[in-house]
């Protein structure tokens, strides 16, 4: 099968790969229907993580099953299906809490490569969810987008305790902080400060709920939040970054007692405890149980609820998968989808 | 009147104070019945935290109000009090939140310092809180101990989100760890992990509710909570010491989706973000707002169901004060109570 490989940084190639197979009498294999490029992939690209020779990529997808292993119980072959970017078992301790991200049997589906025709699924029982009927091609996009970045925007705004009531603060305007909006939107917070000096972010924000932008940033971005908050800071911030400077940002615009919601893989950040001490404030994040929240947001989408995939803005095949990372790389597109 | 006050590392005398009066029409001045000296007050005893000249010192204390400002409207004269080492307004939108530490009008107790015979009490109606009736002597121990020690152990409890079914962990040995494990007891934990290697400090916390007692520290304390728990870790957490090396016992002691709550004063304390990041816990802590929790903590007091007064084990007059700071300096004494 085809599939994109990086062999070092910036060095992106689609090429033959070994057809996917079960390995283990819980895997699934699917035929992927569509996968993307996540801003996380930027990061091996960009020679920030560390490259190990080839490395196939993606962990985004969703797809019809093509076979499954002789103990999956719960899906058939001719499924469609969505999972999340870590196979879980769902029936473990922490899979049960609400955190399949953290699975005691949790396998990164990085490590297998979603960008590619086929994959193998491990735990598919509990990794894939299955999506009832035929989902139509305008559906496809707002799916494969539920399979990470609308999770883990969802999951950002569920740790910053949106709610009826609050004003939340969203830091980083890329897919994931869009989409954070969406969820924060979606959760009844009644102010959505949406961070993002870019334009055609900014009306995308619009569209999704955000009812202020601010364009500012550092400290005056945080005396701008206060200026809006009654010089109190927001409830909720969710924070979609991953820099020092994104966790500075969200943490000083949260008033104490408020909620920092993070989902930005943290990269070079490091937090001073007499600063989070003094701040009051609640932190939690990490990667995004996806699975969680993967039958609402099917549900929202197939009911037409939510239209998350609209932060797609270039879609490519996966045979240019090259110029899809490109393009990311270069802030000209915020989220590229990949066809099959 | 005569009160404690630090002239440099080290060096802490009892003399003469000028007399506290009324100076904002919401202030009452109160004659301190006993008050304590507190872990934190060690920190600039050792010249770790700089002192500016001479300081005076303490920040907890129970009383009786000998005068009260014409606002003040809820207190009257004779008024047995309790209040915490923040005064607060207790009517802002933060201290309405449960944040009273960090009031919009918030004064920190200890630039007025209570290690005295009298103290004025900014913000009286918001910050004391009436006890019913007039304490015995027996019973000044324990409501003092409700002025800081109990209610910031009883809040990293709830920060740690101390509940039913939950096996709950306890880093730190000193007062507020031991009222920490107390106030997990009283909120209905399941197991209660006391991390010490002193004797006498086991004996207590297993007294007030500690089912399991850890010595090691570091890795093999981690290893051995993780023994306890299923391999997974405790469910919540508490940080009672401040340190680089309890934080991380901490972290570490916690399952992914579990919550640390943190109380004891950050010093050199820097985290790193991805750690914190794959860790998926909840962090939450800071200075205690004991004011949320003193009217429950009094009538618990008063009813006889708790006796966080057992944490002190050296009792001096306040003319001895120095003594009191050389015992529990050289840890000879876990909290020292200072008679007036």
């Amino acid at each position: 099968m085809r599939g994109v490989v990086l062999h070092a940084p910036g060095d992106v190639r689609v090429e033959d790969r070994e057809d996917p197979r079960i390995v283990e009498p819980t895997d699934a294999v699917i035929r992927v229907s569509a996968t993307c490029i996540c801003g996380s992939d930027l990061w091996p690209y960009r020679g920030i993580d560390k490259v190990d020779g080839p490395s196939p990529m993606g962990h985004e997808y969703v797809g019809v099953i093509e076979e499954i292993g002789r103990d999956v119980s719960t899906l058939k072959v001719g499924d469609f299906v969505v999972g999340s970017f870590f196979a879980s078992d769902n029936t473990c301790e922490i899979c049960r809490a609400g955190y399949q991200s953290r699975c005691v049997h949790a396998v990164g589906m990085g490590s297998i490569g979603t960008q590619a025709e086929r994959a193998r699924i491990p735990l598919a029982d509990g990794t894939l969810v299955p999506v009832p009927g035929e989902p139509t091609p305008e559906q496809l996009p707002h799916l494969l987008a539920a399979s990470d970045v609308l999770g883990t925007g969802w999951f950002g705004a569920v740790a910053a305790e949106v709610a009826p009531g609050k004003t939340v603060a969203v830091v980083g305007d890329g897919a994931v902080g869009l989409l954070a909006v969406l969820a924060a939107a979606r959760l009844g917070a009644d102010r959505i400060i949406a961070m993002s000096r870019h334009a055609d972010r900014q009306a995308l924000a619009r569209r999704f709920g955000a009812t202020d932008i601010v364009e500012e940033r550092g400290k005056a971005g945080v005396a701008r939040i206060k200026e809006l908050t009654g010089g109190l800071g927001a409830h909720s911030v969710i924070e979609a970054v991953g820099t020092q400077e994104s966790m500075q940002q969200a943490i000083r615009s949260t008033r104490p007692g408020g909620h920092v919601g993070y989902v930005g893989v943290a990269h070079d950040v490091t937090l001073d405890g007499m600063q989070l001490f003094f701040s009051s404030i609640h932190l939690h994040g990490g990667p995004a149980p996806v699975r969680r929240f993967l039958p609402e947001l099917i549900d929202l989408v197939v009911g037409g609820a939510i239209n998350p995939g609209d932060v797609f803005d270039l879609t490519l095949p996966l045979e240019e998968a090259a110029e899809g990372y490109r393009a990311m790389d270069q802030r000209r597109a915020t989220k590229v989808l990949l066809t099959i």
